[in-house]
Protein backbone atom coordinates (compact mmCIF):
# COMPACT_ATOMS: atom_id res chain seq x y z
CA UNK A 1 0.00 0.00 0.00
CA UNK A 2 1.32 3.87 -0.74
CA UNK A 3 2.04 5.61 2.54
CA UNK A 4 -0.55 8.09 1.62
CA UNK A 5 -3.28 5.61 2.29
CA UNK A 6 -3.75 4.65 5.51
CA UNK A 7 -6.40 1.69 5.98
CA UNK A 8 -8.17 1.35 9.54
CA UNK A 9 -7.14 -1.44 11.89
CA UNK A 10 -10.15 -3.73 12.41
CA UNK A 11 -11.68 -2.54 9.01
CA UNK A 12 -13.83 -4.81 7.89
CA UNK A 13 -15.75 -8.28 8.54
CA UNK A 14 -16.07 -8.33 12.52
CA UNK A 15 -15.23 -12.05 14.50
CA UNK A 16 -19.54 -12.65 14.39
CA UNK A 17 -20.17 -11.78 10.85
CA UNK A 18 -16.54 -13.93 9.85
CA UNK A 19 -18.44 -16.74 11.87
CA UNK A 20 -21.47 -16.35 10.37
CA UNK A 21 -20.05 -16.53 6.85
CA UNK A 22 -17.55 -19.47 7.57
CA UNK A 23 -20.96 -21.58 9.08
CA UNK A 24 -22.64 -20.71 5.48
CA UNK A 25 -19.50 -21.66 3.09
CA UNK A 26 -19.06 -24.81 5.20
CA UNK A 27 -22.97 -26.15 4.87
CA UNK A 28 -23.22 -24.66 1.29
CA UNK A 29 -19.82 -27.48 0.92
CA UNK A 30 -21.91 -30.13 2.51
CA UNK A 31 -25.29 -29.79 1.16
CA UNK A 32 -25.92 -29.34 -2.48
CA UNK A 33 -29.85 -28.11 -2.31
CA UNK A 34 -32.48 -26.73 -0.29
CA UNK A 35 -29.92 -24.45 2.21
CA UNK A 36 -31.62 -21.62 2.52
CA UNK A 37 -30.85 -18.15 5.51
CA UNK A 38 -33.19 -16.87 6.94
CA UNK A 39 -32.98 -12.81 6.16
CA UNK A 40 -29.86 -12.02 4.19
CA UNK A 41 -26.90 -13.82 6.67
CA UNK A 42 -25.13 -10.51 6.90
CA UNK A 43 -26.07 -6.83 5.87
CA UNK A 44 -24.15 -7.26 2.59
CA UNK A 45 -25.67 -7.72 -1.07
CA UNK A 46 -21.92 -8.75 -2.45
CA UNK A 47 -21.72 -11.48 -0.14
CA UNK A 48 -25.29 -12.60 -0.29
CA UNK A 49 -24.84 -13.37 -3.69
CA UNK A 50 -21.57 -15.46 -3.32
CA UNK A 51 -23.29 -17.66 -1.19
CA UNK A 52 -25.97 -17.54 -4.04
CA UNK A 53 -23.66 -18.87 -6.14
CA UNK A 54 -23.19 -21.85 -3.56
CA UNK A 55 -26.51 -22.86 -3.62
CA UNK A 56 -27.60 -20.70 -0.27
CA UNK A 57 -30.27 -18.57 -0.46
CA UNK A 58 -31.62 -15.82 1.45
CA UNK A 59 -35.76 -16.23 2.96
CA UNK A 60 -37.69 -13.52 4.44
CA UNK A 61 -41.00 -16.51 4.72
CA UNK A 62 -40.63 -19.92 5.78
CA UNK A 63 -43.09 -21.17 3.30
CA UNK A 64 -40.86 -23.10 0.94
CA UNK A 65 -41.44 -26.51 0.99
CA UNK A 66 -38.14 -27.37 0.09
CA UNK A 67 -36.13 -26.45 2.53
CA UNK A 68 -33.63 -28.91 4.41
CA UNK A 69 -31.35 -26.48 6.15
CA UNK A 70 -31.98 -23.19 7.64
CA UNK A 71 -29.04 -21.19 8.72
CA UNK A 72 -29.98 -18.05 11.02
CA UNK A 73 -28.36 -14.78 10.79
CA UNK A 74 -25.46 -13.30 12.50
CA UNK A 75 -28.22 -10.82 13.66
CA UNK A 76 -30.19 -13.67 15.67
CA UNK A 77 -34.16 -13.71 15.23
CA UNK A 78 -37.02 -13.23 17.46
CA UNK A 79 -37.49 -16.11 20.31
CA UNK A 80 -40.43 -17.00 18.49
CA UNK A 81 -39.37 -17.48 14.70
CA UNK A 82 -36.82 -19.45 16.73
CA UNK A 83 -39.52 -21.92 18.32
CA UNK A 84 -41.39 -21.29 14.81
CA UNK A 85 -38.51 -23.24 13.18
CA UNK A 86 -38.26 -25.74 15.45
CA UNK A 87 -41.08 -27.64 14.65
CA UNK A 88 -40.09 -27.55 10.92
CA UNK A 89 -38.71 -30.33 9.60
CA UNK A 90 -35.11 -29.14 8.42
CA UNK A 91 -31.92 -28.71 9.89
CA UNK A 92 -31.29 -25.53 11.69
CA UNK A 93 -27.94 -23.99 12.14
CA UNK A 94 -27.58 -20.95 14.28
CA UNK A 95 -24.93 -18.45 13.22
CA UNK A 96 -26.04 -15.76 15.69
CA UNK A 97 -23.26 -13.70 16.85
CA UNK A 98 -22.11 -15.09 19.79
CA UNK A 99 -21.67 -11.44 21.44
CA UNK A 100 -25.63 -11.23 20.51
CA UNK A 101 -26.37 -14.30 21.61
CA UNK A 102 -25.01 -13.34 25.24
CA UNK A 103 -27.41 -10.14 24.72
CA UNK A 104 -30.09 -12.33 24.27
CA UNK A 105 -29.40 -14.58 27.30
CA UNK A 106 -28.99 -11.86 29.46
CA UNK A 107 -32.17 -10.16 28.67
CA UNK A 108 -34.07 -13.53 29.49
CA UNK A 109 -31.71 -13.77 32.48
CA UNK A 110 -32.46 -10.26 33.59
CA UNK A 111 -36.71 -10.91 32.81
CA UNK A 112 -36.92 -14.25 34.36
CA UNK A 113 -35.26 -12.69 37.37
CA UNK A 114 -38.08 -9.86 37.47
CA UNK A 115 -35.93 -7.09 36.21
CA UNK A 116 -37.66 -4.68 33.68
CA UNK A 117 -35.24 -4.94 30.89
CA UNK A 118 -34.24 -1.38 29.22
CA UNK A 119 -32.09 -2.29 25.47
CA UNK A 120 -30.08 0.28 24.58
CA UNK A 121 -30.22 0.56 20.91
CA UNK A 122 -32.06 1.41 17.43
CA UNK A 123 -35.97 -0.80 17.91
CA UNK A 124 -35.56 -1.01 14.06
CA UNK A 125 -32.67 -3.04 13.95
CA UNK A 126 -33.25 -7.20 13.14
CA UNK A 127 -30.83 -7.38 15.91
CA UNK A 128 -32.57 -5.27 18.61
CA UNK A 129 -36.08 -6.95 17.42
CA UNK A 130 -34.41 -10.40 18.36
CA UNK A 131 -32.87 -9.48 21.97
CA UNK A 132 -36.29 -7.68 22.29
CA UNK A 133 -38.43 -10.53 22.33
CA UNK A 134 -35.93 -11.95 25.28
CA UNK A 135 -36.62 -9.50 27.19
CA UNK A 136 -40.55 -10.06 28.50
CA UNK A 137 -43.61 -7.82 28.46
CA UNK A 138 -41.82 -4.88 30.11
CA UNK A 139 -39.04 -4.37 27.91
CA UNK A 140 -38.45 -1.11 26.67
CA UNK A 141 -35.83 0.32 23.62
CA UNK A 142 -34.32 3.66 24.47
CA UNK A 143 -32.20 4.89 21.19
CA UNK A 144 -31.81 8.48 22.11
CA UNK A 145 -30.92 10.60 25.37
CA UNK A 146 -32.38 13.28 24.73
CA UNK A 147 -35.74 12.61 23.03
CA UNK A 148 -36.91 9.67 25.39
CA UNK A 149 -35.09 10.48 28.75
CA UNK A 150 -35.46 14.09 28.97
CA UNK A 151 -39.10 14.45 30.39
CA UNK A 152 -39.36 11.35 33.05
CA UNK A 153 -42.43 10.79 32.09
CA UNK A 154 -41.96 9.60 28.56
CA UNK A 155 -39.72 6.47 30.59
CA UNK A 156 -42.17 3.76 31.11
CA UNK A 157 -40.49 2.72 34.05
CA UNK A 158 -42.82 -0.16 36.02
CA UNK A 159 -39.99 -1.97 37.82
CA UNK A 160 -38.15 -1.36 41.32
CA UNK A 161 -35.53 -3.45 38.88
CA UNK A 162 -33.80 -2.43 35.68
CA UNK A 163 -31.61 -4.66 34.13
CA UNK A 164 -30.12 -2.87 31.18
CA UNK A 165 -28.04 -4.05 27.94
CA UNK A 166 -27.27 -2.80 24.47
CA UNK A 167 -27.68 -3.55 20.89
CA UNK A 168 -23.70 -4.74 20.55
CA UNK A 169 -22.60 -1.98 17.57
CA UNK A 170 -24.18 0.77 19.81
CA UNK A 171 -21.39 3.60 20.14
CA UNK A 172 -19.95 3.58 23.76
CA UNK A 173 -20.46 7.95 23.96
CA UNK A 174 -23.90 7.40 23.02
CA UNK A 175 -25.02 4.37 26.21
CA UNK A 176 -22.73 6.63 28.91
CA UNK A 177 -24.84 9.61 27.53
CA UNK A 178 -27.97 7.06 28.09
CA UNK A 179 -26.79 5.78 31.31
CA UNK A 180 -26.12 9.16 32.81
CA UNK A 181 -29.87 10.41 32.54
CA UNK A 182 -30.52 6.81 34.17
CA UNK A 183 -28.59 7.24 37.23
CA UNK A 184 -30.14 10.65 37.99
CA UNK A 185 -33.29 9.13 38.48
CA UNK A 186 -31.57 6.60 40.44
CA UNK A 187 -33.84 7.47 43.87
CA UNK A 188 -36.94 6.08 41.73
CA UNK A 189 -34.93 2.78 41.89
CA UNK A 190 -34.32 -0.01 43.95
CA UNK A 191 -31.70 -1.51 41.67
CA UNK A 192 -29.69 -0.93 38.05
CA UNK A 193 -27.86 -3.57 36.78
CA UNK A 194 -25.47 -3.34 33.59
CA UNK A 195 -24.50 -5.40 31.38
CA UNK A 196 -22.08 -4.65 29.14
CA UNK A 197 -22.93 -6.31 25.73
CA UNK A 198 -21.36 -4.08 23.99
CA UNK A 199 -18.94 -6.01 21.01
CA UNK A 200 -15.10 -5.41 21.52
CA UNK A 201 -14.41 -5.71 17.85
CA UNK A 202 -16.46 -3.01 17.19
CA UNK A 203 -15.79 -0.42 20.00
CA UNK A 204 -11.95 -0.68 18.49
CA UNK A 205 -13.04 -0.65 14.81
CA UNK A 206 -14.58 2.72 16.07
CA UNK A 207 -11.60 4.13 18.07
CA UNK A 208 -8.90 2.78 15.00
CA UNK A 209 -11.06 4.80 12.71
CA UNK A 210 -11.34 7.88 14.74
CA UNK A 211 -7.39 7.75 14.69
CA UNK A 212 -7.18 7.53 10.89
CA UNK A 213 -9.87 10.18 10.94
CA UNK A 214 -7.64 12.83 12.74
CA UNK A 215 -4.94 12.57 10.24
CA UNK A 216 -5.75 12.16 6.66
CA UNK A 217 -7.44 15.03 4.47
CA UNK A 218 -10.26 12.40 3.36
CA UNK A 219 -12.12 9.57 5.05
CA UNK A 220 -13.60 6.72 2.20
CA UNK A 221 -15.77 4.45 4.76
CA UNK A 222 -16.81 1.30 2.61
CA UNK A 223 -19.65 -0.49 3.51
CA UNK A 224 -23.85 -1.10 3.21
CA UNK A 225 -25.60 2.47 2.97
CA UNK A 226 -28.20 0.14 5.36
CA UNK A 227 -25.91 -1.17 7.98
CA UNK A 228 -26.16 1.06 11.21
CA UNK A 229 -22.09 0.01 12.03
CA UNK A 230 -21.32 1.41 8.66
CA UNK A 231 -23.04 4.74 8.68
CA UNK A 232 -22.17 5.12 13.10
CA UNK A 233 -18.35 4.83 11.68
CA UNK A 234 -19.24 7.49 8.54
CA UNK A 235 -20.49 9.87 10.98
CA UNK A 236 -18.09 9.70 13.21
CA UNK A 237 -15.46 10.72 10.61
CA UNK A 238 -18.08 13.50 10.03
CA UNK A 239 -18.01 14.59 13.37
CA UNK A 240 -14.31 14.89 13.30
CA UNK A 241 -14.53 17.08 10.65
CA UNK A 242 -12.44 15.40 7.66
CA UNK A 243 -14.61 15.16 4.74
CA UNK A 244 -15.95 11.73 4.07
CA UNK A 245 -17.51 9.49 1.81
CA UNK A 246 -19.68 6.41 2.29
CA UNK A 247 -19.43 4.08 -0.58
CA UNK A 248 -20.69 0.50 -1.41
CA UNK A 249 -18.12 -0.80 -3.31
CA UNK A 250 -15.02 0.92 -5.25
CA UNK A 251 -17.14 1.72 -8.43
CA UNK A 252 -18.55 4.57 -6.66
CA UNK A 253 -15.40 6.52 -5.96
CA UNK A 254 -14.54 9.71 -7.81
CA UNK A 255 -11.21 10.57 -8.57
CA UNK A 256 -11.91 14.06 -7.44
CA UNK A 257 -12.40 12.99 -3.99
CA UNK A 258 -8.85 11.90 -3.92
CA UNK A 259 -7.09 13.37 -6.15
CA UNK A 260 -5.77 16.31 -4.24
CA UNK A 261 -5.55 14.60 -0.70
CA UNK A 262 -2.04 14.35 0.45
CA UNK A 263 -3.21 11.45 2.98
CA UNK A 264 -6.01 9.18 2.52
CA UNK A 265 -8.02 7.03 4.84
CA UNK A 266 -9.96 3.95 4.75
CA UNK A 267 -12.23 2.18 7.16
CA UNK A 268 -15.44 -0.41 6.13
CA UNK A 269 -17.88 -1.98 8.25
CA UNK A 270 -18.46 -5.25 10.06
CA UNK A 271 -20.12 -6.35 6.94
CA UNK A 272 -17.68 -5.34 4.21
CA UNK A 273 -15.98 -8.84 2.47
CA UNK A 274 -12.01 -7.80 2.52
CA UNK A 275 -11.72 -8.67 -1.50
CA UNK A 276 -14.56 -5.01 -1.31
CA UNK A 277 -11.83 -2.84 1.14
CA UNK A 278 -8.74 -4.35 -1.58
CA UNK A 279 -10.21 -3.42 -4.77
CA UNK A 280 -11.14 0.42 -2.87
CA UNK A 281 -7.55 0.48 -2.32
CA UNK A 282 -6.40 -0.14 -5.63
CA UNK A 283 -8.84 1.90 -7.17
CA UNK A 284 -7.12 5.26 -4.58
CA UNK A 285 -3.85 3.97 -5.79
CA UNK A 286 -4.80 4.17 -9.29
CA UNK A 287 -6.75 7.50 -9.07
CA UNK A 288 -3.70 8.60 -7.15
CA UNK A 289 -0.71 7.82 -9.15
CA UNK B 1 -45.89 27.00 66.95
CA UNK B 2 -45.82 30.82 66.00
CA UNK B 3 -46.01 31.38 62.32
CA UNK B 4 -42.57 32.60 62.18
CA UNK B 5 -41.14 29.50 63.36
CA UNK B 6 -41.18 26.67 60.34
CA UNK B 7 -40.09 23.02 61.53
CA UNK B 8 -38.77 20.31 58.83
CA UNK B 9 -40.86 17.79 58.04
CA UNK B 10 -39.11 14.44 59.00
CA UNK B 11 -36.91 16.73 61.66
CA UNK B 12 -35.56 13.95 64.52
CA UNK B 13 -35.17 10.68 64.75
CA UNK B 14 -35.55 8.65 61.93
CA UNK B 15 -37.45 4.74 61.91
CA UNK B 16 -33.55 3.34 62.52
CA UNK B 17 -32.62 5.25 65.65
CA UNK B 18 -36.48 5.43 67.45
CA UNK B 19 -36.32 1.69 66.78
CA UNK B 20 -32.86 1.25 68.62
CA UNK B 21 -33.91 3.47 71.36
CA UNK B 22 -37.53 1.70 71.58
CA UNK B 23 -35.60 -1.93 72.27
CA UNK B 24 -32.68 -0.25 74.53
CA UNK B 25 -35.77 1.20 76.53
CA UNK B 26 -38.03 -2.04 76.44
CA UNK B 27 -34.34 -4.15 77.43
CA UNK B 28 -34.22 -1.88 80.08
CA UNK B 29 -37.34 -2.65 81.54
CA UNK B 30 -37.07 -5.93 81.50
CA UNK B 31 -33.60 -6.51 82.58
CA UNK B 32 -32.42 -4.40 85.77
CA UNK B 33 -28.31 -4.91 85.44
CA UNK B 34 -25.74 -6.08 83.34
CA UNK B 35 -27.51 -4.37 80.14
CA UNK B 36 -24.62 -2.80 77.64
CA UNK B 37 -24.76 -1.19 74.44
CA UNK B 38 -21.35 -1.76 71.98
CA UNK B 39 -20.88 1.87 71.68
CA UNK B 40 -23.20 4.45 71.97
CA UNK B 41 -26.75 3.33 70.97
CA UNK B 42 -27.24 6.25 68.40
CA UNK B 43 -24.93 9.50 68.04
CA UNK B 44 -26.94 11.54 70.05
CA UNK B 45 -25.26 12.58 74.67
CA UNK B 46 -28.18 13.52 75.82
CA UNK B 47 -30.03 9.96 74.89
CA UNK B 48 -26.96 7.91 76.13
CA UNK B 49 -27.32 9.78 79.49
CA UNK B 50 -31.20 9.10 79.71
CA UNK B 51 -30.38 5.25 79.48
CA UNK B 52 -27.37 5.52 81.95
CA UNK B 53 -29.84 6.33 84.39
CA UNK B 54 -32.11 3.09 83.42
CA UNK B 55 -28.76 1.12 83.51
CA UNK B 56 -28.30 0.72 80.05
CA UNK B 57 -23.84 1.44 79.81
CA UNK B 58 -22.24 2.07 76.55
CA UNK B 59 -18.75 0.07 76.28
CA UNK B 60 -16.29 0.00 73.67
CA UNK B 61 -14.60 -3.38 74.16
CA UNK B 62 -15.88 -6.64 75.94
CA UNK B 63 -13.81 -6.99 78.93
CA UNK B 64 -16.73 -6.44 81.37
CA UNK B 65 -17.27 -10.29 82.93
CA UNK B 66 -20.46 -8.96 84.39
CA UNK B 67 -22.40 -8.54 80.59
CA UNK B 68 -25.88 -10.04 81.12
CA UNK B 69 -27.38 -8.36 77.82
CA UNK B 70 -25.38 -6.37 74.76
CA UNK B 71 -27.39 -4.49 72.40
CA UNK B 72 -25.80 -4.02 69.28
CA UNK B 73 -26.31 -0.15 67.95
CA UNK B 74 -28.31 1.13 64.91
CA UNK B 75 -24.80 2.10 63.19
CA UNK B 76 -24.31 -1.81 63.18
CA UNK B 77 -20.78 -3.19 63.68
CA UNK B 78 -18.32 -5.23 61.75
CA UNK B 79 -18.94 -8.68 60.82
CA UNK B 80 -15.35 -9.81 63.01
CA UNK B 81 -16.86 -8.35 66.05
CA UNK B 82 -20.15 -9.67 65.81
CA UNK B 83 -18.72 -13.29 65.46
CA UNK B 84 -16.97 -12.57 68.45
CA UNK B 85 -19.67 -11.43 70.22
CA UNK B 86 -21.46 -14.92 69.87
CA UNK B 87 -19.01 -16.65 71.52
CA UNK B 88 -19.47 -14.76 74.83
CA UNK B 89 -21.61 -15.89 77.39
CA UNK B 90 -24.33 -13.30 77.23
CA UNK B 91 -27.58 -12.15 75.47
CA UNK B 92 -26.81 -10.12 72.10
CA UNK B 93 -30.11 -8.01 70.79
CA UNK B 94 -29.26 -6.74 67.41
CA UNK B 95 -30.56 -2.91 67.08
CA UNK B 96 -28.89 -2.35 63.96
CA UNK B 97 -30.95 -0.52 61.69
CA UNK B 98 -32.78 -2.41 59.00
CA UNK B 99 -31.41 -0.33 56.26
CA UNK B 100 -28.29 -0.55 57.23
CA UNK B 101 -28.55 -4.23 57.95
CA UNK B 102 -30.11 -4.78 54.26
CA UNK B 103 -26.72 -2.94 52.85
CA UNK B 104 -24.38 -5.24 54.79
CA UNK B 105 -26.44 -8.24 53.58
CA UNK B 106 -26.32 -6.50 50.10
CA UNK B 107 -22.19 -6.34 50.38
CA UNK B 108 -21.99 -10.04 51.93
CA UNK B 109 -24.55 -11.24 48.98
CA UNK B 110 -22.39 -9.65 46.26
CA UNK B 111 -18.92 -10.69 47.58
CA UNK B 112 -19.97 -14.09 47.53
CA UNK B 113 -21.37 -13.81 44.05
CA UNK B 114 -17.89 -12.85 42.91
CA UNK B 115 -18.29 -8.70 42.87
CA UNK B 116 -15.91 -6.62 43.17
CA UNK B 117 -17.98 -3.99 46.51
CA UNK B 118 -17.82 -0.60 46.21
CA UNK B 119 -19.48 1.79 48.82
CA UNK B 120 -20.26 5.02 48.34
CA UNK B 121 -19.87 6.82 51.85
CA UNK B 122 -17.21 8.14 54.40
CA UNK B 123 -14.43 5.22 54.92
CA UNK B 124 -14.28 6.29 58.82
CA UNK B 125 -18.01 6.11 59.60
CA UNK B 126 -18.96 2.80 62.20
CA UNK B 127 -21.85 1.84 59.53
CA UNK B 128 -19.18 2.28 56.66
CA UNK B 129 -16.79 0.16 59.05
CA UNK B 130 -19.16 -2.52 59.59
CA UNK B 131 -20.77 -2.70 55.80
CA UNK B 132 -17.58 -2.93 54.77
CA UNK B 133 -16.67 -6.40 56.95
CA UNK B 134 -19.15 -8.24 54.70
CA UNK B 135 -18.00 -6.67 51.55
CA UNK B 136 -15.43 -9.20 50.92
CA UNK B 137 -11.29 -8.89 50.02
CA UNK B 138 -11.43 -6.53 47.04
CA UNK B 139 -13.69 -4.30 48.73
CA UNK B 140 -13.22 -0.26 48.67
CA UNK B 141 -14.80 2.95 49.81
CA UNK B 142 -15.07 5.96 47.35
CA UNK B 143 -15.88 9.16 49.20
CA UNK B 144 -15.41 12.18 46.76
CA UNK B 145 -16.09 11.97 42.99
CA UNK B 146 -12.97 14.43 42.47
CA UNK B 147 -10.62 13.16 44.66
CA UNK B 148 -10.73 9.24 44.12
CA UNK B 149 -12.00 9.14 40.64
CA UNK B 150 -10.72 11.56 38.31
CA UNK B 151 -7.45 10.36 37.85
CA UNK B 152 -8.24 6.30 37.20
CA UNK B 153 -5.41 4.86 38.08
CA UNK B 154 -6.18 5.92 41.46
CA UNK B 155 -9.78 3.17 41.53
CA UNK B 156 -8.22 0.07 42.82
CA UNK B 157 -10.64 -1.72 40.60
CA UNK B 158 -10.08 -5.42 40.66
CA UNK B 159 -13.30 -6.87 38.63
CA UNK B 160 -14.91 -6.84 35.94
CA UNK B 161 -18.06 -7.54 38.08
CA UNK B 162 -18.54 -4.42 40.15
CA UNK B 163 -21.39 -3.94 42.74
CA UNK B 164 -22.10 -0.77 44.31
CA UNK B 165 -23.64 0.28 47.24
CA UNK B 166 -24.12 3.39 49.93
CA UNK B 167 -23.88 4.11 53.32
CA UNK B 168 -27.83 4.93 53.68
CA UNK B 169 -27.06 8.61 54.73
CA UNK B 170 -25.16 9.63 51.68
CA UNK B 171 -27.28 12.66 49.90
CA UNK B 172 -28.17 11.33 46.90
CA UNK B 173 -26.51 14.07 44.78
CA UNK B 174 -22.99 12.96 45.57
CA UNK B 175 -24.06 9.33 45.16
CA UNK B 176 -24.94 9.95 41.36
CA UNK B 177 -21.88 12.65 40.64
CA UNK B 178 -19.74 9.47 41.61
CA UNK B 179 -21.82 7.19 39.70
CA UNK B 180 -21.70 8.95 36.64
CA UNK B 181 -18.17 9.00 36.99
CA UNK B 182 -18.45 5.15 37.75
CA UNK B 183 -20.18 4.89 34.27
CA UNK B 184 -17.40 7.33 32.31
CA UNK B 185 -15.25 3.67 32.54
CA UNK B 186 -18.08 1.24 31.61
CA UNK B 187 -15.78 0.20 28.68
CA UNK B 188 -13.83 -1.39 32.14
CA UNK B 189 -16.57 -3.45 32.83
CA UNK B 190 -18.51 -6.19 32.18
CA UNK B 191 -21.21 -5.91 34.45
CA UNK B 192 -22.08 -2.77 37.01
CA UNK B 193 -24.41 -3.46 39.48
CA UNK B 194 -26.27 -1.03 41.56
CA UNK B 195 -28.11 -1.21 44.76
CA UNK B 196 -30.09 1.91 46.08
CA UNK B 197 -29.29 1.43 49.83
CA UNK B 198 -30.31 4.91 50.79
CA UNK B 199 -32.82 5.78 53.34
CA UNK B 200 -35.92 7.31 52.70
CA UNK B 201 -36.34 8.95 55.79
CA UNK B 202 -32.71 10.51 55.43
CA UNK B 203 -33.71 11.82 52.11
CA UNK B 204 -36.81 13.01 52.51
CA UNK B 205 -35.32 14.86 55.56
CA UNK B 206 -33.13 16.77 53.31
CA UNK B 207 -35.90 17.83 50.80
CA UNK B 208 -37.66 19.11 53.57
CA UNK B 209 -35.15 20.87 55.01
CA UNK B 210 -34.07 22.55 51.85
CA UNK B 211 -38.02 23.40 50.97
CA UNK B 212 -37.41 25.21 54.49
CA UNK B 213 -34.21 26.79 54.13
CA UNK B 214 -35.53 28.47 50.96
CA UNK B 215 -38.28 30.35 52.73
CA UNK B 216 -36.67 31.68 55.71
CA UNK B 217 -33.81 34.09 56.75
CA UNK B 218 -32.26 31.76 59.54
CA UNK B 219 -31.64 28.30 59.68
CA UNK B 220 -31.29 26.46 63.36
CA UNK B 221 -29.87 22.53 63.05
CA UNK B 222 -30.23 20.88 65.68
CA UNK B 223 -27.89 17.82 66.29
CA UNK B 224 -24.49 16.34 67.29
CA UNK B 225 -21.17 17.98 66.09
CA UNK B 226 -20.08 14.82 65.47
CA UNK B 227 -23.35 13.54 63.86
CA UNK B 228 -22.49 13.42 59.86
CA UNK B 229 -26.11 13.83 59.21
CA UNK B 230 -26.63 16.93 60.75
CA UNK B 231 -23.07 18.21 59.64
CA UNK B 232 -25.31 17.30 56.14
CA UNK B 233 -28.28 19.34 56.38
CA UNK B 234 -26.30 22.05 57.85
CA UNK B 235 -24.08 21.91 55.09
CA UNK B 236 -26.90 21.84 52.59
CA UNK B 237 -28.76 25.10 54.21
CA UNK B 238 -25.61 26.91 53.96
CA UNK B 239 -25.34 25.61 49.95
CA UNK B 240 -28.57 27.89 49.53
CA UNK B 241 -27.07 30.79 51.53
CA UNK B 242 -29.39 30.78 54.59
CA UNK B 243 -27.49 31.89 57.32
CA UNK B 244 -27.25 28.47 59.15
CA UNK B 245 -26.36 27.73 62.95
CA UNK B 246 -25.54 23.96 63.74
CA UNK B 247 -26.41 23.51 68.07
CA UNK B 248 -26.86 20.08 69.74
CA UNK B 249 -29.45 21.80 72.19
CA UNK B 250 -31.46 25.21 73.16
CA UNK B 251 -28.66 26.21 75.53
CA UNK B 252 -26.50 27.53 72.41
CA UNK B 253 -28.48 29.38 70.97
CA UNK B 254 -28.05 33.43 71.11
CA UNK B 255 -30.88 35.54 71.05
CA UNK B 256 -28.87 38.28 68.18
CA UNK B 257 -29.15 35.08 65.36
CA UNK B 258 -33.00 35.15 65.57
CA UNK B 259 -33.53 38.46 67.26
CA UNK B 260 -34.79 40.34 63.89
CA UNK B 261 -35.52 37.24 61.52
CA UNK B 262 -38.78 37.26 60.37
CA UNK B 263 -38.93 33.46 59.79
CA UNK B 264 -36.67 31.06 61.50
CA UNK B 265 -36.24 27.74 60.43
CA UNK B 266 -35.74 24.60 62.02
CA UNK B 267 -34.91 21.05 61.46
CA UNK B 268 -32.73 18.20 63.09
CA UNK B 269 -30.67 15.10 62.62
CA UNK B 270 -31.71 11.48 62.75
CA UNK B 271 -30.28 11.42 66.46
CA UNK B 272 -32.20 13.99 68.11
CA UNK B 273 -35.06 13.57 70.19
CA UNK B 274 -38.24 15.41 69.94
CA UNK B 275 -37.55 17.13 73.71
CA UNK B 276 -34.52 18.47 72.23
CA UNK B 277 -36.34 20.42 69.28
CA UNK B 278 -38.86 21.22 71.64
CA UNK B 279 -36.91 22.61 73.85
CA UNK B 280 -35.30 25.10 70.92
CA UNK B 281 -38.71 26.27 69.67
CA UNK B 282 -39.45 27.24 72.94
CA UNK B 283 -36.35 29.10 73.52
CA UNK B 284 -36.78 30.63 70.03
CA UNK B 285 -40.17 31.31 70.72
CA UNK B 286 -38.97 33.37 73.67
CA UNK B 287 -36.43 35.21 72.01
CA UNK B 288 -38.93 36.01 69.55
CA UNK B 289 -41.98 37.50 71.56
Amino acid sequence: MQKNIVLAEGAGFCFGVKRAIDIAFDVAQKHKDGVFTLGPIIHNPQVVERLKDLGVYPVDEISQKTIKTLIIRAHGIPKEKFNELKQLDCEIIDATCPFVKKAQNLAEKLASEGYQVLIIGDREHPEVKGIFSYAGEKAIVINHADNELKESKKIPILNKKIGIIQQTTQPMSKVKEIMNKIINSLNEFEEIRIFNTLCNFTSRRLEATEKVAKEVDVMIVVGGKNSANTTQLANLCRKIGVKTYHIEDAQEIDKKWVNSAKKIGVTAGASTPQWIIDEVIDKIKKFTN
